[in-house]
Parts: C-alpha cells; sequence; structure tokens
C-alpha cells in the first residue's frame, strides 16, 4: 500500500465549503489567527488539489450588507473562477445564525418578523445558490434551539420551523430550481440545545413534510459524536431509508464543543466503517469536508489540512477494497452469516401459517446460545488492516 | 403550596414495571441486595400508594422455562391479584435481552433462528399481554446493537428489525389485540452501541414500516440523557408528531451509565417542563416510572422510593398549574409571543404571490435585532418557583 | 420563605469578573449582540446590586497595546470608581488566551520566546492587581494544551508550566505582593484538550511545585460538569485539603461546550450542596460568578441575570439553614450515622495491636448488610425542601 | 511491517488479572455466557501466549467464604501452577465492591463496623498477595461514592478513606511487605458517582497522605475515557510527578458505562501516544490489562481477546520507534522545537534580575504569533505512520 497512491481526482467528488478552508481561526476565546483567503483563491487552489468543488452560505461570498450590483459582481467573479478550475458548486445552504437577528433562531424565532426575515434570505440564497449551479439546499438551523424552554413551546417551534421547509419547498418547485433539502442536526451549540439535535429526529421530522421526498438529511460526524452517537450507525439508518442526500465530514474527539477536525484524523475506525458504507450503498453525491485546520496554522497548513481530508478518505477505500478482498475476514464474515434456508424462508412477510408454524418451533435457546460468534478475532483482523500490519 | 397536597390516585394513570420496583440491586459490580418481591405483593402494594397499574415483561411474571401449567397458575393467581385491587396492566413487553441467547441480538442477531425464536417469545408474550388487558406494547431492543461493526451490515440490522415490527404488527392486527406499538431508543448499554439510539431515530425509522399509524415511541428520560439531549425537546417531537404512546419517566445524572434513578430526584428543571408538557398536550396515556431505588436500599425504601416518584410529579404538576396563573409570569410570556397580524399571515402556506411579498419587504435586521428578549428574567421566575420562593 | 428575603449586601462577598457581565455575547458561530458597557459603569451597577467587588483580566481594563500613561489614566479613572463605589478587586488574573500569539499556548508555548513574552504580561498584571488591591491571584490555562500531541510531549508541557509557576511565585514573594495562586482547570475547549483538565489534577500537580503552601484552586462549576464530575465533591477535596483559595460560580447543561449559564438556573441539587458546604466549611473568599447572560439579552437583562445569581445563591444558602434545623432530616442523619464508640475507637490511626485486633473481629456482613439505609427517604425530603414543599 | 512480528514474551510484562479473562460475560441486563475458567486454567493459558503473570482480587482465587482450609488448599494449587509456567502475580487487590456488605462502601461506608470489615478483609488479601509475591496492591474504590450527597459529607469520606490508606501503609510496613500502592480512580459506575473521579484527583489526594511516598495511581483507560478526557495526558502526569506505579490497559467507545474492551481496539492513535510514552519513559511496571472480551465470545474468544491486547501493544510499540526514525517527522520536530539559547536561559529558577530583563524584553507579539507551526502535518505523518501507508 504505496503512500502516494492517494490522489484526489474531480470523480471522487471532494467538495469544501468556502467556510472551511476560510477559517479564520476565531474562537469563543481567541481572535482570527489567519488572513481572509477570497472564495476565487480558494477554488482555485483546491481545484489543484483534486477537489471536485465547493459549497458556500450566501455570507461566505456575498456580504450581508452587499448592494444589488456588488453582489452581481461578486458573482460574476467566482462564476468566472468556478469555470477556469472545472469547480462545480454541488450544494449551497444559507448562513441563518451569524447576525444578531437571528440570536433567538431564525424559523424558530420568537419574533414573526424575524421569521419573515429568514424566509426572505434563504429565497434569496436560494436564488443564488440556483444561479451557481448547486443542486442541493442544506439546512443547517444552528440557532432553530432554546436556553430557556419556558420562552418557547418547542411543539411550536416544530411547527414553524415545518411551516418554513414547507414554504420553502414549494418556493423551490415554483422557481423550478430542483433542489433536494438536505437537513443537518446538531445537538448544541450555539444554543444551549438544538431542537432536532439528532440525524434520526430529522428523519422522523421529515416523515411529517409536505414533501417528504424532495428532503432528506446532511448528517456531519462530528454533530452526531457530540452527542456520543455511532457516526455509522446514523448514515447508514439514512442510507437505508433512501435519504442520504449529502454528507458533512470531518472529526471529533468525542462528546464536547465542535471541532470540526481533519477527517479520519481521530475516529479511524468508525470512519473506516463510514467509507465503507458511502462507497457501498450507490451514494454518488458529494464527500464534503465540513472541517477547518487547527487554529495555529497558516494558510500553507490550511492546504495541507484540506489535502489530508481527500488523502484520509481515500486511505479508508482502499482498506475497505483490502477488507472485501481479504480471505480470512471473508470467512469469518461468511460463517458468521450462514442460515439454514428453512429458517429464512420462515421470516419476512407475515401470515397466518408462518406465525403459527413459528409459534410452534421447537426451538432449544441453550443450544442457539452456543454457536460461536468470533468477533473478537474479526475485530482484531480489522484492526490489523487498519494498522497496516496484514 | 402545602407538602401533603400530592397524594396520588389512580386517575393520575401512574405504573410501574413489574422489574422496576422489582429489582433486587444487581449490578456489573455487585450481586443482589434485596429479596425478591412476588408481582402480586407488588400489585398490592402500589395499588395502596395510588398507582393506577403495572406494566410487565413476560420474564417479569413467568420463569422463561416455565411449563405451560406453571404459567397458566401464576397468571390465574396474578389476575386475581389484579382484580382485588383494581389494577391494570396497560403494557407488556418482551425480554428479549436477559438470555444468553440473545447475545448478539434478538430481531437483529446475524443467527436467521435466534430471530425466529425472538418472534415466537414476542407473539406468546403479546398474547399474554392481551390476556392481561394490555392495549400498548413496548419494545425496547437492549441487544440490537454492536460492539464490532465489521460483524453486520447496519442496514441489515435495521431490515431486520423492520422486518420483525411489520411481522408482529400483523401478528396483532391477525389476533385482534388490538395493540399500540411503542418503540423505545437507547444509545448504549448492554450493547456498546444500539441501533437506532434516539427516540429521533425511533421516529425516523417508524416512518419506513408496513405500519406505521400502529407505531408509535416510548421515550425513556435516562435514556436521552444518557446522549446528552433534552428530554422535554424529544418528547415534544413525539408529541407534535402525534406518536407518543407511552413514556418511562426516571431521572438519570448525566451522560454515564443507566440510572434509573426516582423520577425527579436529579434534572428539576428539565423534568418541570415535561410534566408541564404531558399535562397540557392531552396525552392521556400512562405516567410509566420505569426507575428503581437505590442498591442501597431495602425493601422499605423500594416502597418510599416508588411514593416519591408519583409525588414528584404531581408536585411538578402543581407547579405547572402556578407558572400558568402566574400574572407575571404570562405577561412576560404575552410581549415576547406579540405579533402583528398583518406578519402572521404572510407567514403559513406558500404562494407565490406570499413569496414575492417576503422576498421584497423592508426589513432592518439591526432594528429587528434590537428588540429585547427577557430570557434571563423568564427563567429566574420559573426557578424561584420551582424553589418555592415565589 | 419570602421571595423578597435574599437581597445580596457587600458581605456576602459575591464578586463578578469585569468580562461576565461585560461579555458580548460573541461566539463561535456569531458576531456580538451587545455593545460594551464600560468597567467603570459595570463597578457601579454591580455596587448598586449589592455585590462586593469585581475581578479582571488585565486586558479587561487595558488594552493589550495601550501605552503607559493611557494605561495610567485608565486604572486612575478605575480606581476612583472603585473608591467611590466601596467595591474591591479581591483577584486579578492574566489574559493569556485571547491574541493569536498564545494560539500554542502560553507558558506551554513550544517556542521559547512565547513563554517569555507570557512571563512578561503576567508580571505586569501581577503588578496592576497589586495595585488594585488584589491578594488571590488566578490562573486559568486556557490555552495550555493540544491537539497534535505528536508536537508536545505532555510531560514537558507539565515542566515548563510548573517553571513558569515557580518563578511566579518567587515573582510574588519578591515584590511582597502576598498573592495567594489560585489554579484554574478546565478540560477542553479552546483547545482540543488542556493540560490539568480537572480540579483533582491541579491538587496533584500543586503537591510537586516549590511552594506548595502558597497555590490553591480555583474551581469552576460548569468546567468540571464538561467532564460530567459531581462539582460538589470537586470542592470537596479541595477544601479538605486546606486549597480553596477561590471558586468559580456558574451553571452548565452538562458535558458539552462551556456554558457559563447563570448561578443555579440549572443543576439545582448539586449546587444547593455546594452553596451549603461553602457556608459550613468556614470559606472566606469571595462567592465569584464566572457567568454571563444569554446571548439574547440587552444590557438590561445582563442586571437580571447578575442579580439571579446572586440571588439563587442566598435561596441556596437559606435553604440549608433549613436542612440543618429540619428535624426529621437531623433525625434520619443521626440514624444513619450512629456508630458504636468501641468501633470507632478502633479505627484511626495504625498500631500492630489494633492490627491484629481488627484482623480477627468476628464480623457477620450479612448482618453488616441488612442494616437499613433510607437515602430515597433522605433525599426526596431534600427534594422536597429544595421545591419549597416542606 | 510485516504481521508476524509481534510475539508477546514474560520480558514484555503483560499481565492479566483472573477476573479479565475470567469475566462471564454477565451484565446489568444479563446472565452469564461464558463458563468459569479456573484460575490454575488462566494461568497455564496465558503463559503459553506469552503473557508474564496474573493479577487478582482476593475473591478471585479465594471464595468469600472459603475457610481456612480450603483457602490453603486453593492457594497451594495456584502457586504450583504459577511455578508450572514460570507466571508471576506481580499485584494484588481486594475485592471491596461485589458484596452485599459494601453497598455504602468499604472505607467510606457510614457504618463504622464495615469500615473496619474493609480492613480486615483488606489486610487478610494484602497476607494473601505478599504470599504470592506481589509487590504492588492496588486501591478501586467501586464503592467509595454517593448518589445521596445529603447521606455523607464528601470531606467526611475523604477523611474516612485517608484513615484507611495511612493505617493499611502501616500495616504494610509493620509486616514488612513491601507493598507500593497504587490507586485507581474511576468517575461512576457503579455508584452515582465516585470521590476521587480521576487520577488527577488521586494525585492531588496522595499529597495529603502520611506516607505518600509510598502511594502512586493505577490509571485505566476506559476510567479517565468515562469522564472524556485524554489518557496519554493523565499518565504523563503521573509519570512526570513520579507516581505511575501501574497501569490498567483497555479501551473504551467514548463516555458511557465501562466497557473494558480489548486495547487498541478503538482509540487508536491516543494509545500510541500512551505506548510511546510508556515505553520512552523508563516505566519498568507491569502492562496490565484491565480488559475483558465481547460478552458474545466462548472460551476460544477469550484467549483471542488476550491476544489481540498485546498484539496491539506490540504494534503501538513498533509505531513508536518507526516514529522516532522517520526522517520528516522528526525535522518538523526539531523546527518545532527550535529555540533561541538566550530565550532558554532566561527561562528556568527565579532571580531578580531575570524578572527584570524578561518584564523590559522588546517582544513583538505579532511577529511571534506568525511563526508557522506545521502541526496539521505533523498528524498527518503520524496518521499516515498508523495506517501502514508510510
Amino acid at each position: 500500500m504505496a503512500s502516494n497512491n492517494f490522489q484526489p481526482k474531480p470523480e471522487h467528488k471532494f467538495t469544501f465549503g468556502l467556510w472551511t478552508v476560510g477559517n479564520r481561526g476565531r474562537d469563543p476565546f481567541g481572535d482570527a489567527t489567519r488572513a481572509t483567503i477570497s472564495p476565487t483563491r480558494i477554488v482555485q487552489r483546491l481545484s489543484e488539489l483534486g477537489a471536485y468543488g465547493v459549497n458556500l452560505h450566501d455570507n461566505d461570498l456575498i456580504p450581508i450588507d452587499a448592494s444589488a450590483s456588488e453582489r452581481d459582481r461578486i458573482v460574476s467573479e467566482f462564476k468566472k473562477a468556478l469555470d477556469d478550475s472545472g469547480m462545480k458548486v454541488p450544494m449551497a445552504t444559507t448562513n441563518l445564525f451569524y447576525d444578531a437577528v437571528f440570536k433567538d433562531g431564525a424559523f424558530t424565532s420568537n419574533d414573526a418578523r424575524v421569521r419573515l426575515y429568514a424566509l426572505q434570505k434563504t429565497m434569496r440564497s436560494m436564488d443564488l445558490g440556483a444561479e451557481l449551479g448547486a443542486k442541493i439546499y442544506v439546512f443547517w438551523g444552528g440557532r432553530e434551539g432554546a436556553e430557556v424552554d419556558a420562552a418557547k413551546d418547542a411543539r411550536e417551534a416544530l411547527k414553524w420551523n415545518r411551516e418554513a421547509l414547507d414554504f420553502l419547498c414549494e418556493y423551490s418547485i415554483d422557481q423550478g430550481y430542483g433542489y433536494k433539502f438536505a437537513l443537518e442536526a446538531k445537538p448544541n451549540e450555539p444554543r444551549g440545545d438544538i431542537y432536532l439535535p439528532t440525524t434520526g429526529a430529522m428523519l422522523g421530522f421529515i416523515a411529517t413534510l409536505d414533501h417528504p421526498d424532495m428532503v432528506g438529511v446532511n448528517p456531519e460526524v462530528g454533530h452526531e459524536q457530540m452527542s456520543g452517537l455511532n457516526f455509522y450507525h446514523a448514515v447508514a439508518q439514512a442510507l437505508e431509508a433512501g435519504k442520504l442526500f449529502h454528507i458533512d465530514l470531518n472529526d471529533q474527539k468525542g462528546p464536547r464543543f465542535d471541532q470540526d477536525l481533519r477527517f479520519g484524523s481521530e475516529s479511524i475506525k468508525n470512519l473506516f466503517f463510514l467509507v465503507k458504507l458511502l462507497e457501498e450503498s450507490g451514494y454518488e453525491g458529494p464527500r464534503h469536508f465540513d472541517a477547518h485546520s487547527y487554529r495555529s496554522e497558516n494558510e500553507d497548513g490550511v492546504w495541507v489540512f484540506a489535502a489530508g481530508c481527500m488523502r484520509n478518505y481515500l486511505i479508508f477505500k482502499e482498506k475497505a477494497r483490502q477488507f472485501n478482498e481479504d480471505a480470512e475476514i471473508q470467512a469469518l464474515l461468511k460463517e458468521i452469516h450462514a442460515a439454514a434456508p428453512e429458517d429464512s424462508e420462515l421470516l419476512g412477510r407475515y401470515s397466518r401459517a408462518k406465525a403459527e408454524k413459528i409459534k410452534t418451533l421447537q426451538l432449544d435457546r441453550t443450544h442457539l446460545a452456543a454457536k460461536p460468534l468470533p468477533y473478537e478475532r474479526l475485530d482484531q483482523l480489522t484492526i490489523d488492516l487498519l494498522l497496516g500490519v496484514r
């Protein structure tokens, strides 16, 4: 497994947010440590590194107080940079969290006028995304939460949130934008608690929308890990339900503040299973890195970081291939999953006859419990493979 | 607020699992500290304390290896105890976790024969529940998880889980049992990770079943708190989706092992909002305590514990009433939620005209951001009320 | 327990950091929401609310790039505000985290020149603190940590940290400042991991310093709770070791990002035991609130927040008094702690005779295990007391 | 890096607790899944696998109610097995948690008679350990904690704990056993909270004992991770203070119930730094695995598990060697740690002259902040090395 085989190419569909490589290192206890990198430079440098495209919030590109002509000039320059490099903008989203107006939420603000402003800002941002060719529209409701549950009925907040999404689905249809919406969950930060805190909660919520087919999820590694959840499991649920519309790849040192670390730098085993799942599932969407370099890096370090995200994905992808070709691993899996045809037949769709047959089967639970389950061996083989000692 | 006004009565619909007051204090590092309390004694004592009913796993009542005649004798004695006391069995469930046969799951075991055994055991347990009058059937898949993700495709596990639930829905319909199914999530313990780890994930899963209307959730306080989630928010989502079919009340000292503490003994503010929500939502199901007394208690302590669970619920209920009648609190809420009629009208269902109007509204975000949000005051009034100093 | 009995007075020794009520609401995902409040105004307003004093980082008062004359002018105005109001500055500290120079640590920076700069900045800040009358000097090493353990040997970081503290102890002695140093732990944020992450780790570290008697701890509620630890236990350890030199009071919704919520707004039971402990232990230092109001508040809300912190402390103090006077509670405690004099005598200092006697004592463990431990009852009485229903 | 180079040998000093490979798979929701393996068989099989020795609680070997003659017979057989295999017992400890008598603690029980019993049991167990040649005596106070802080003053609990340890230090001295005591922290489980919850807290506590030199720590991977702490940092603090007397190696999926997973199966990067630290620090004590195989394994799986623990340690050890010989990594580290001699000289021990010189140094913080810190590159090289792609 030579170290130079992991060269990213556009066909891998790696994307970065403008806000990720553009992150300036500002945090709650410290100021920016890096200069701004212009969107056009980001496009150019990522293209050189082998990325497929970039994604953006409206205000990553266009200042919140830009005039119409400034907007048009910026968009025009940005489109030129995209054209020059062949880079795409597969996804767009709205910044509904930075400005003080959203301090108590956007779609779930207690103030109806703020909710209107959030709709306005999102429609305009959808227009921008469509203009740039985006077909996925992400909703991360960073401020849609509460510290004080006395102030807002959580059911009301859900209704407002649904109202906004139903409205915006219609807007997309009406404009012919062809967007798929991808909802991104996070449990807390910046709000004390955020509504719909997990990918699972988003899946439950989607089932209650007017256009559930248009709406899926955008799971983010670190956001599920902030709740201590198994990210591979969360993505498997989304995929199995046909709802993985986008994905945010990064890493995290367990439940704590949101870290957005370089993909693959911490959760080695779990992210290996994630990449294996994505590659085997037929998922064809972007592999988007919603991460940023350590605050201590300068711009050079930012590009090292970006290259590392893609490299680690490709290493895991190669290891997934090895896993599938490893004779010992595959023999173990075959043993583990062996089933008698008559047992498999009895399972599946209900019939009264089956139910009666199952109810009266002679099943010796002690005997069943005695079947060996060589999971230590299988897991150790996986570790050997991950560590490159097989 | 006199201390003796919180007398539980059957109309409050308080229930306990046989396994809760019957818990013997066994834990991973220690043996049982209390003797077994017979189901009939549990029924009698809980009835005296003012409870409405008891719930059970099949093996809480009937040993896993009981003969048919033993089973019938036990059921008969138990029904007599119920009749004598007027106690109900509103909910039943299956023990699919204690026996070694389920060491790698029940509905999601890699062994098809174990999956058949789990179906068999569940159908028989549903028969028992129906015989006892239960109309809610809970599924807690304590072993439906993994430590070794190499051994089981998480998507496959979901398919098997769905297959079992679809089958059992049909069984209930076919038998005319009239059950509502309530799915209970837990993130981990006893498995390294459990599939469908949150109430939200269960809601997402339900949308993919054959009979989604028959299936709702059974959120448990501590299980959501093990993931650091806001329980009031989780229940609000379930209620708002019409999916709160049952609830497991207890308490927990934050994300750690499953503690099942006396309801209201730790998370005072969050559980106040929970009780307020339940009481105001029209939820008419049981208030079930899935908790147990400290391992250091003897049987006397068990009944003190049980009484405390109910008492704390009633204290919060009374405080919810006070909250709603508190003039200062209500005035603040009115101020917070004030909205101009023309703004409210613009929100809601999409129309092209509305979208155009909203997109061109003159909205001054600085002005909007300046609206006072007196949440510190509101929260402090809530704290005053909870601490009994208003 | 009338609601208006909780009026803070200077004798309660309530203090606030300039940075706490001065917090402008900036967070990782959003900009400031409140205007700057000048230090002199903070002093005046807190004095009116009944506080005892304020604490500060050097740069809370004096901009990092202020000239010597600016510094002197600012200090002079600030001292006048203190004199006018009678407010004290019992504690001072250094901002070693905000500026980009500290992006990889201050005392533990890999760059020796940054370590020198950190010493310089701290000595100057100690001079300022001494000029303002501070006798407690706090060290919070917010940047003394790592994301990349490859880059720094954690043992080396501890040596550098010790070197700095030993140096600064000598500086304080040499200058005759009479400072007590109070070390404040935090597990992470803003760094991926921070060295010496808990109050316990700080106590262990202090034992290795040249002047351990000069150095104690400054535990912060939320910082221990970020690791899921029992704050009352942490403070008890510090107090019992004679090492509680200062305390940072706030609140937190469990392990997640650092929230600095209003004291008493979340962890009601644990903070009740904390206040009880502080009041009964003879602790005479400041009760310092290192918290800030919700980002959604305006300046009015900041003062409501500050008043609420003090009010909740006083409510808990009053409840601690009630706890100690409650006959039923005290009878239970007496029962729980009853001991035969001959047993108590056998315990304590070692002697060979005692050891032999204890080794051969006839002790029936089944009998011992049978002693009732009515902790459910005791805890419920505590809950009743906290909820104001006793 | 061939896969067969990782053969454990006694010189590696790998040890296992009898209770670890002897774990029967019992958990809070399920019964045992494996038969008992006799201590003599454990000794024999571990010896064949290349281990150095075994460790034990008194009751791992001798039932709590064994007669004196049974005890002697068991010890004699066990010593023969040790002799036959050349295996050692470097560490012994006391089971002060399983029996109901310890339900409210052992050394910190509210019942003085239980405290006496705990002393008695520990002295007898120390006798046993000495007879088996152990020189390290571990104290894990699994029940030394609380759910109900009203019932026990946490300061009192610390005093009782200290009293017991001071007593037992004297006992060891008096008997000439030559023990080093190693204190093992855990934050919770089985108690709601355990006193002295972290390795750091133990280090702080040790400083308050009568014989601090006899007492160090026994950090356990999973126990620190249950609090979300960086285990490598915790061990570094212990080592740097000369207090690492023993170590418990296992693994854990983050903050949740205690999992005791196969060493190296989850926290790959952190445990690599741990092994590197242990190997470079001169630590000569046992590498003890306090882990157990998945509950789903049979006895074959137990030995696969044991072999995997040792193998992963040796893989990390080999990778640590590679790290130290990797020219690119070492060049980066040299760059990162470069320091001008005059700067290094100014640091270190205090003198008034130095202080004055440092206070007046011309230091340009913007210039200092601009120094590149190529940590992304360094960390990615580490990841490449761990994944075997360098």
